[in-house]
């Protein structure tokens, strides 16, 4: 235990996600000991980020604005919407340049051990944009774990109700990995999921 | 990437040592969402530390004092110094509630690689105190790598020179674990130190 605003910062820091005491410790000496590490503007963004940044209006997406980037450009595709659970799904997906459609941040998955249920997420708003009638497909992109699954089959299960046309990311192998590394519900999804070869 | 703020933040957490893009990024979103995470205490500790904490000007361990709270305890032995090579390593040495005398931080280790040399070192300093001719011991507890037994090698060239009692600490094999994933050197060492049984 170090003495006094030292030992504080090693404590601030050690709350933060996948920071344990030992990373926090050199972080702190790292920011004492280097001159050119510059902390008033670690300080500044740090106040930032919670009063400028916000989500956006239509999609959930963080922005500066009231409206998110992809939101604003009217060369987006509005008639698919691409759900995701949080705005660094959105961050993956455009990485890809594959989808020129517009997005709707969810916030999260259906998670009855955490707690999380189909209220929390941002649902109704999904509801009232595609209430329009405008929207021809919406894409499920929660993640293919339990929760995410669990989502999807909910989401799926309004939206054919209502008459939209919903798809859901394929499963499989990861491109350049190993099949003999793949677990068996990955592979089984693979099988399941196999492609004529013309 | 993201947009404005948030990704400058992630870019200002990506130089921190030891956390790389991915890290950075999680963390800013916690950030972000976690409203009980208080980023207006994080953001004062950052700019206090540069500003309050310095060196003791005895030993040059921190503090946010004149002196550290170990030279202003006069319970402590001032006729013995253990001279160690970072402020971390002091904490380390003061957990074990072994070692009741004082520190003398160098700062560092010879490290012709890295373009350091004794005179980068806290070495003068250490000799002044020497000067008084109160202290009865060094303890050269610099790490048992290369740079940290060039570093004792030479202070224990200076030391004796001077006829100051020196020691180093004991190299072995660590407590509580295997001999069979010992390292070579470790092995031998604990060969050659080691002690009867009576």
């Amino acid at each position: 235990m170090y003495d006094g605003i030292i030992q504080d910062l090693i404590d601030e820091f050690g709350r933060l996600p996948g920071i344990g005491p030992k990373s926090a410790q050199r972080i702190a000496f790292h920011i004492l000991q280097t001159q050119n590490f510059d902390v008033t503007r670690l300080a500044e963004l740090l106040t930032d980020v919670r009063e400028k940044v916000r989500f956006c209006e239509v999609c959930g997406n963080i922005t500066e604005q009231e409206q998110c980037a992809i939101c604003r450009d009217p060369r987006r595709d509005e008639t698919i919407i691409c759900v995701v659970e949080e705005p660094k799904d959105v961050v993956a997906i455009e990485r890809t340049r594959q989808f020129r459609g517009l997005y709707h941040v969810l916030g999260g998955a259906i998670s009855p051990i955490d707690g999380i249920g189909p209220d929390d997420l941002s649902i109704p708003k999904l509801m009232q944009r595609l209430g329009s009638g405008e929207v021809k497909e919406v894409i499920l992109a929660t993640d293919p774990n339990l929760e995410g699954e669990a989502t999807a089959a909910y989401l799926s299960r309004l939206l054919t109700a209502i008459e939209v046309p919903v798809s859901r990311l394929a499963s499989g192998l990861p491109v350049g990995g190993d099949l003999e590394f793949a677990d068996e519900v990955t592979l089984g999804r693979a099988f399941e999921g196999r492609r004529k070869v013309e």
